[in-house]
């Protein structure tokens, strides 16, 4: 069973942001894991190139029946038609959470993860609410994240 | 088609939070709208209570495949099987949402209400994250709810 | 709590189809049950529409987050935006399913209705699969589906 | 973006059954395609194995919270939580489904995978409902799987 380790955040990020999910995508695929995120654009698209151009495997979990909604570097697109409910599924198949200036939708996810024990570490974004882990740079946050038992 | 008011938030409250979800359940009822919740114990429990007292009609919406697991002032269980993903269906199911104290589950909802455009009205908590709107009493919360579009 | 039952069949039915879902959603009602189904038009409305003028109080599961989607005779509708997924709760909230002519959504509601152990009652189509039980007529259908334990 | 097949069937097969699951699951790894299974045990395991052995990529999409519940032989346990609702996510993310011999959580995985227009081949199981296309071996079927459009 590989390890899989979860990008959430804004599906419309400031280039900054957008810069800081790649690195976390390309930390991720070095680590030797496996990297989730909701499938589509912004930084679930970020990190999904970073994990790609680092030989890394991606999964993208989708909230409608459209497979070719993925962005075009997601290896498995795990199809839902879900809805926001698919944010649950990326939360419990995560290991851990590395999250990222996100809205509403992020926010859910954080959530849930924390619901279910999962260590959830901020880049870039506040450490909020109570029990997210803050870390000061990509590197730094997949560390925690591949720490976390 | 009725309208359905959710109240949200701790399964294990303090005595002066289940008064006050028992008081938002009874305006809920007093008011002609349905009462949707989770349908377990805590806050849950108290809002369905005060509705049934107030002659209303109540929705839990249950995690598991046990329909026995509702508590008793239950009318109309919704059996899921969905764990978590059955917070997404109260606040896709609920006009507006009435979050009292709670942990992140209950904040899960919250985010998801925002995200679905839902007004989500504050009663003896906290009226974050941004757009959460705060109420000062029960019958107010309930007014809130029910004006919101 | 109240005993909850569920009729499923196709969108676009045939004439006598429609009847016998009136008739059985207005036999539900009569017997003090509640009506469950998809919310949508055809068998759906059919079987609300009976229940409603027999007095009745119907909920319908719906696959998107529009809750105007609901056929004009719901009146709690519940909103889940997960797509066929919503098969799923319509056959675990009901007590017990009376089946109608239908395709492919109709069988998985029949299959996971017999899976969660639940009473599937035929009316107007083949016994089948195996464990569904055959009515001869909507008042018949509704009484199996009331006397299953 | 990889081709997905999924293999759907019973967690108790008769040996010949488990061996025709994981000469399935070899075809399907030596045609460089991605298994997706029910990841738990019987045909979910065997298919898995058989993937594996040849080189192969799997994914098992789990009913619980319990990522440990997978067998041991999937790489990527998709975590739901949702329980039967599980089976939805199945058929959605295969581009076609393989049908083996099982009960009624198999027939709700062939019906939604009709219900999806994905082609639904059945491997030693009959050819039913309508739509189900027969293959006379693994290799048939993962061919036949691999064909549809």
């Amino acid at each position: 069973m590989r390890t899989i380790i979860g990008v959430i955040g804004d599906s419309d990020p400031a280039p900054e942001t957008a810069a800081l999910a790649e690195e976390a995508g390309a930390e991720i695929a070095r680590a030797g894991a496996v990297l989730v995120c909701g499938g589509l654009g912004g930084v679930m698209q970020a990190a999904a190139r970073g994990a790609k151009e680092a030989g890394g495997l991606t999964v993208g979990v989708l909230p409608t029946y459209d497979a070719q909604s993925a962005n075009s570097f997601i290896d498995i697109p795990v199809v839902t038609g879900m809805g926001h409910a698919r944010n649950v599924i990326i939360a419990a198949t995560a290991h851990a959470l590395i999250a990222m200036s996100g809205a509403h939708g992020t926010l859910s996810e954080i959530a849930i993860g924390l619901k279910l024990g999962k260590r959830v570490v901020s880049l870039g974004r506040d450490a909020s609410p109570a029990g997210v882990v803050p870390a000061a740079s990509a590197r730094e946050a997949v560390r925690m994240a591949l720490e976390s038992s």
